[in-house]
């Protein structure tokens, strides 16, 4: 299929542009007899909105979700969720300096490389705010597995220099939810805000990690050979915006074990096979979750929009300096935690319910 | 589809297990009238073999490669191509000990988790063995884009405590070949053969990081928005065995910059639109190539299979100690090689090919 | 998949309900650069709408079809379209009776046994009124072919009784829309017209057959093995509501022919391969066009909704009678032309693109 | 996908060509730990195998089915099963006269025109010897769909002017297999007999229309919208070499009812919501199953090699007169209905667990 649709049984349809009549998705594969909880809904759109915090963009897009199909008194149907979210505050003006020029670490040029046309207002399709329905469906998708014990969660684990200790447990909505910058250590926290400070005067930018933890998986989700659950989980994580690497369990730092440092020994387990007392895989071993809370991290660029001047081309390829207006995040970092969260959600119950599948 | 199939427009559908007929692959999608070139086929397949090097196992698999379709007179057809890669050095007896315990590290015990049967031998579908298709198919798609001027190329970047400097060139395949490691620093080189050798004496084992690059991809390949070329890489490369961590460009080092250090401005270039004279970027921005050099790197866990005694579960659940006997590789990373080029190939062709759809 | 989209290189996505906000579709993979034709997509949806004569229902749906999205200024953008429908006139009251039986003919029943729920207003998800957005988005597969030299046109061949002959040449647009019928023979016409009176005088409803004919499609065009032009034709044009039967070429009656009456014999041609002066295969052999009109039949069962009282059940599994109110069709088969078209439209449009993968 | 592969949850990837090394298929997706009964493969082979009567041709191939993977003693185990039946028997000489010529009826000139080169020693990719493995597969299916009580069921309903009456129940195997014409009335099987002979004896060859009944499928099976069940199996049927037209129900004569007479009334059922004691639908409606028998005709058209002469082309586009030799079926359709039956019986799998999905 083209590529604005992502998952086997659970699709996502992309569509909507920054600056057009508003964003959307096409959520199919929901299953049927499903309530709603708006409430939830509109509690984690909320933390991806700007205008939320003074460490993000003053922007201050409502993000209203509206369900243009698929409910009926409330419930799913099994019909398609078409989610659409109109684009309220379009300053389409603020644009209008960047219409003939490309901005360093921007997609702009690559648009025009690759269809000869873009939409150059507040980056058109390109845009961070296409994401926004990302995170009403994959709403949609945690409620759906809390339903089945499934538990996922994000927070802010670096920005810049700053990095809190790694933790070995779920960090609490309330602990994540008490900074601005969603980290849980709120010594840590405070740093950030600092750093994120520092770089907003300065007309700059910072790019973080954040870390992910699932919980309640059961034994057996993930799809040998090509669609282990680490690397489906990568299809979904590395087409967030500004993303530049991922990495489960021990990830990097696996490579400094030994083989007998890094298998999880298995222990007896009263209600499933086994399960380990160690967690370095991160979740999965061959692709297929072994009921280990599964962990990993995802790394976030700086964000491209900085008030600085920098150096580039213009359509006719000549040499130009420009200063991006607008307003931008210094550091997008906290408002991607629930982005993160949807992705993760999608994945997830896309994967469990190609599980089902199996079931005669 | 069901998941032992990958990608598009170049379809590969993998199947076979380690101690079965044999293994291998069907590629669809591959264009008509191409000549393959069998002996370069024949000498990426040896990269990949076991028991090319004191390094690795001591198994002496032939690998021989058959085609049962897809050829007349050496071209493609246009017909997929079904390669087969016969088990002939099956010692199955090898793994009797292992049928009614699960080995940790190993999917063993995720698969009678998912399947409820499991073929032990070998490790049965979960083992790399299976990847020797991919690489044969991934050679055919590494000629047919070198036809298009675009060249790939991976080598081991870090061996357990030994790492190389950073390159910001291509190294030259017999670079890359003239140590066992498959490592283009010589120095490095030789300590990571003490490092493995070390772990070999031990019974132990090590894993590693492989570091790759492509050169001459065109400006827009990728599709935004869920075919993000590093979102597809992403999927296609975590699907390799005992992969951790993948990152592109400055990966999760890009933290550490701002966005006016981060950011790489595009200077006029006589060819295309525009270049950049950084890196940052490891070649895509949006998810669409700039036709800088593509990198990254992969992140191996140290092999599971190691001599030392372990504490399992059997089958019954009960605690037992087991020593995996057989013939392992003390770290793969440098067999591993291949089978990154081949993934790297087989989906950037397929991007290729996908973009060639706007063309009407 | 969820099988709410169709097609692999253009995705048409569906979404929506008879009495829900309203209905749309999501078409992605559509080149850029494309300037639609506004006006055409009107006269195109204004045959599909309810409304348009006295032979079909009075329900009078405007039908006004906006773009949430893809387009900049007047043109595509390679982004996905997505078209809107807003639900104007609903009057769900007039569906009150139905809600807790299920009519006889009618999706009801299916919809309530697969999902345990169903939205009853209007046949929801289930109702043809979903059609229009598919019609949309055809019209621009329709005008992004036609600027290949690709030409479509459907017409209705047989209502009930009334048969026109065979046509061996395109008809013209105003040959079609003469009559309300859309049958090009004028006599023919006449007496489908009274057929159709009387059967809504009667409270009943009747069936038909919709001809197509495509001329300029080239040779090529169609994917051995499962892709076969034919299949793909058959996936598309059976999920129309409605239909029973499909045949290509001679179709049913080719069976009355010998091999080598039916074979058509290839002579020389001056810009092509060559050509037939027959046409028994209808535009494909082996599943790839063969650059002679393709041509097909497509037969639809006589309408469900009717006056007369019919013996069902309701909720309970209790016998019941019921008379279905509402304002229905006593034909659909001239407003179905249009959604024949599309859908001939979007799948062989998906098939040109599909070949254009192969060019290198 | 490209575009040898079909299915979604059950996918079948088909591989090799008339004269190659063989031809195959990998069926991903099947369940695990499914004990097949090998048996009962052979004997539906056989059904398909050239040379098995007098009507069709001498060739006399074997067909053996050996699985390349899949299997652990005897049962699956949920990886990909890699069929694969060898050419042993291959007269390639017999098609040297065709190297340069193309037939009329076969799609020799297709390839050619789409490819730029062909195999043309027995069709080569386009010869129905592929479908051994479709057959193969199916039969799998088959035998999975009979433990949940689903059975399927096709014999021949015409050839050329031979037509048998409508049947209202499913017919014995027996009663199919009692005549080489696998027509299950036995007089007009008779009559078949003499028509085959005839045109045998003429150098010519004939058609004929397939029937086809599937009992036992529960209510809910089939995916609205695009993945309706007929629209599916249109897919899948009008895939196999020479079909020409394809019904559901009443078919192309439902076009004769009126909605009151087409309409099936729902009576109450002791075990599921309802039945109908009338089968116009043919088994679905809205594109779901409705537990009542699904039934329909593919048509076939007369088998393309013939042995009089014809004209054609040549390579250089001239004009030539042909005459195919080798040993060709003057009528394929008794061999092909263990073919119809395994391409239901893939579909219908396919949607069966499909809706399994559905079930959290």
């Amino acid at each position: 299929m083209a590529r604005n649709s992502i998952g086997k049984n659970l699709v996502l349809t992309s569509f909507g542009e920054s600056h057009g009549a508003g964003i959307g998705a096409v959520l199919d594969g929901f299953p049927a007899k499903f309530s709603i909880d708006f409430e939830s809904l509109k509690r984690q759109m909320a933390r991806r909105r700007p205008g939320q915090s003074l460490l993000t963009t003053t922007r201050s897009e409502s993000d209203e979700v509206k369900f243009l199909s698929g409910l009926f008194k409330g419930q799913t149907t099994g019909a398609p969720l078409a989610l659409f979210i109109a684009n309220n505050e379009q300053k389409s003006g603020d644009y209008d300096h960047l219409a003939d020029v490309f901005r360093p670490g921007h997609a702009d040029l690559m648009y025009q490389a690759k269809y000869g046309i873009r939409d150059h207002r507040g980056g058109g399709r390109s845009s961070a705010r296409i994401t926004a329905a990302w995170v009403a469906a994959g709403a949609l998708a945690m409620q759906w597995l809390e339903k089945q014990d499934i538990y996922i969660r994000a927070w802010v684990h670096q920005i810049h220099g700053c990095t809190m200790n790694e933790v070995e447990h779920m960090p609490s909505l309330s602990e994540i939810e008490a900074s601005a910058t969603r980290c849980p250590d709120s010594l840590v926290a405070e740093s950030m805000i600092k750093a994120i400070e520092q770089a907003k005067a300065d007309g700059d930018s910072l790019g973080g990690i954040i870390a992910f933890r699932v919980e309640g998986l059961p034994m057996g989700i993930g799809e040998p050979v090509f669609g282990k659950i680490q690397a489906e989980l990568g299809l979904y994580l590395l087409n967030i915006n500004a993303t530049t690497g991922l990495e489960f369990g021990d990830g990097f730092k696996a490579v400094n074990l030994r083989g007998s440092e890094h298998n999880d020994a298995w222990i007896p387990h009263d209600q499933q096979l086994a399960t380990s007392q160690s967690n370095h895989s991160g979740g999965s071993i061959g692709g297929i979750s072994n009921a280990i809370p599964l962990t990993g991290k995802l790394a976030f660029k700086p964000v491209s929009s900085i008030q600085k001047e920098q150096n580039s081309i213009d359509k006719q390829g000549q040499p130009v300096t420009l200063q991006v207006n607008g307003r931008h995040d210094p550091c997008v970092v906290p408002r991607a935690v629930p982005i993160v969260e949807s992705m993760l959600a999608l994945c997830l119950m896309d994967l469990v319910l190609e599980h089902n599948t199996y079931k005669s």
